[in-house]
């Protein structure tokens, strides 16, 4: 709540799962049922009121400390927030509260105003403590493993969605719980397609290989990415794309320190691909915050100019993308540090041919 | 664009990606990027002209016959939207569009005002047609074929994790691309959680077995639930609270016909819960609307008085749930037709013991 204060905001309604878990421990998948947190601060007793409005069909939630007021499907949500909020003061709402809500509660004027109040949230998620650190780095240990493990499963005629489907048991054979986004596996041409979904393309002999992957390991969230020649040595203009992307990836990863912005680390990147000649092929920011999420408030790109804090952890993904040819991208996620930052991907990232 | 003019509106914002492709054919998952339909109604002329707007890390959507707008992770997508928009006029928008574009929509002034325009494409969406009712009809078959999967795989000490973790793989053998959900295994006093998860606990002799599962099949869904006992014969209490869910299921199903409202078909199988005494244990509505999505808007409850329409296709599933104990839920999905209802449910209702 101190977040709050800072921002000048006496009330705050949060409907983000996972800030609601991370704020109260409680967990739920609410679809589109309505689930909110209402945090209200009362400045002269420096006390802050937490109230959680769940359906009465999610599980139970006594046990988490805030007041909690139910209701069923018949009944309508938001006149149950407007009992509860300050009418006079302005509201901060969650930045992925739906407008199918949004909307009903300022007709129902349960506020003065309404802004954005996710940063305050959103601030205390990204800086992660010692006990947050140590789950991220074992988070991404595993991923290491399951990298090599599949590196193991290239061979001449394998389908991309053989080898996507078969990563969440290796994952689980390795502690882990779920992936942390839809595993990307692209061969050859597919790989120019930063997004590309797996699907029946079979691997052959002088294609490139990218993986870019993630598990869930106690909560916390790994994304890693790496790219391997196959079956043939790559010709020399591959050979400069690859280690192209691998200079942006290290020169970045030497730079991260408190103080630097993170638009100072994408430029970093983005410069030594740019005066390689590749600049218009690294179509994407460099990277983005990550922890109970893959994707964290606050990217790596050239337009946020905050400096990075210790406690910080994101990615660090360049790439280069050859429309109909290949692609490849280098991703490694980092941790600031008092004077720096860890790597937390030990995956060899020197350029590897496959046979 | 008829249901646009219906409702008044002269332009809307649509930001659901299903709805999306269900306009254009058009699929991406934008994540937390700005990814929007823009339509704007030319009452004189009659057309309608579509923008779509998309980062440049989305799939090429030039295909679309939509203008395309697109922009890059540094570009502000609220501008491109104000370059667009009829200042002047009301624009309806989607109601699972964020507060972080809604808001900042708002503070640029791209509409005179902001209202829920999702019903105009939802509405589209609810009423099936003949080609549509197909593939509902297949991935309900496929269901049907699965939860007989499911059954032949309990034995005594199987653990729910181990079943639910098996069906993904059953699915694709039987033609489905994904769940429709994540499937619900619940075993013994599990079952009376509606939402569990599946976990660890391994089935016992006496335990009841709920199964609510559904998958994906050429982009449609299905989602059915059955309730077995296992090892043991129920006691009477047991097999009342089933002999009641299957009445309250079956009389449900017997009354659906266009016209009937989807309050009556609630109520209908309320009453005869209510009736046996189990009324504070039927905790939710009796269903929802089912299609490109598992849950679409306009859900089977008491408090919808709409009339059912042909083509609409949704789900009836009472249940009873004493806490600690057990719980039954029994569900089809149902097509409205043009004198009744067809359910696309094939699998049987009879309480069943298995040895």
């Amino acid at each position: 709540m101190d977040n709050l204060e800072r921002l000048g905001m006496g009330q705050v309604l949060v409907a983000d799962p996972m800030s609601i878990w991370y704020l109260t421990g409680y967990w739920n998948v609410p679809y589109e049922r309505f689930y909110a947190l209402y945090l209200a601060r009362d400045a002269k007793a420096r006390t802050t009121q937490a109230t959680l409005f769940c359906n009465r069909l999610f599980p139970d939630a006594s046990q988490t400390g805030a007041r909690v007021v139910t209701f069923d499907d018949t009944e309508d949500p938001v006149a149950l927030v407007a009992e509860a909020t300050r009418h006079g003061e302005p509201l901060g709402v969650d930045k992925v509260l739906a407008a199918r809500w949004l909307l009903p509660l300022m007709d129902a004027r349960v506020a003065s105003e309404f802004h954005l109040g996710s940063p305050a949230v959103d601030d205390a998620r990204s800086i992660k403590d010692a006990r947050e650190l140590d789950l991220m780095r074992a988070a991404s240990a595993t991923n290491d493993q399951a990298m090599a493990w599949l590196r193991s499963q290239l061979h001449e005629g394998v389908t991309e969605h053989e080898i996507a489907s078969g990563l969440l048991a290796e994952y689980r054979r390795l502690g882990a719980q779920d992936h942390s986004f839809t595993p990307i596996v692209s061969f050859g041409a597919n790989a120019a397609d930063p997004h590309h979904e797996p699907d029946g393309t079979r691997l052959r002999a002088g294609d490139v290989v990218l993986f870019d992957v993630g598990c869930k390991r106690d909560s916390y969230c790994s994304d890693m990415t790496r790219t391997f020649f196959f079956g043939a040595e790559p010709s020399e203009r591959d050979r400069e794309v690859y280690e192209t992307v691998r200079r942006a990836n290290e020169a970045a990863e030497a730079i991260v320190a408190p103080g630097v912005t993170f638009a100072e680390i994408d430029l970093t990147a983005r410069r030594i691909i740019e005066d390689a000649g590749y600049g218009s092929y690294f179509t994407h920011r460099l990277g983005h915050q990550i922890g109970l999420e893959d994707h964290e408030p606050g990217d790596v790109s050239s337009t946020h100019d905050e400096p990075v804090r210790p406690g910080q952890c994101f990615s660090i993904e360049p790439g280069i993308y050859l429309p109909g040819e290949m692609g490849v991208r280098i991703e490694d996620l980092v941790i600031v540090t008092e004077n720096g930052c860890e790597v937390m991907n030990a995956y060899p990232k020197q350029l590897t041919v496959i046979e």
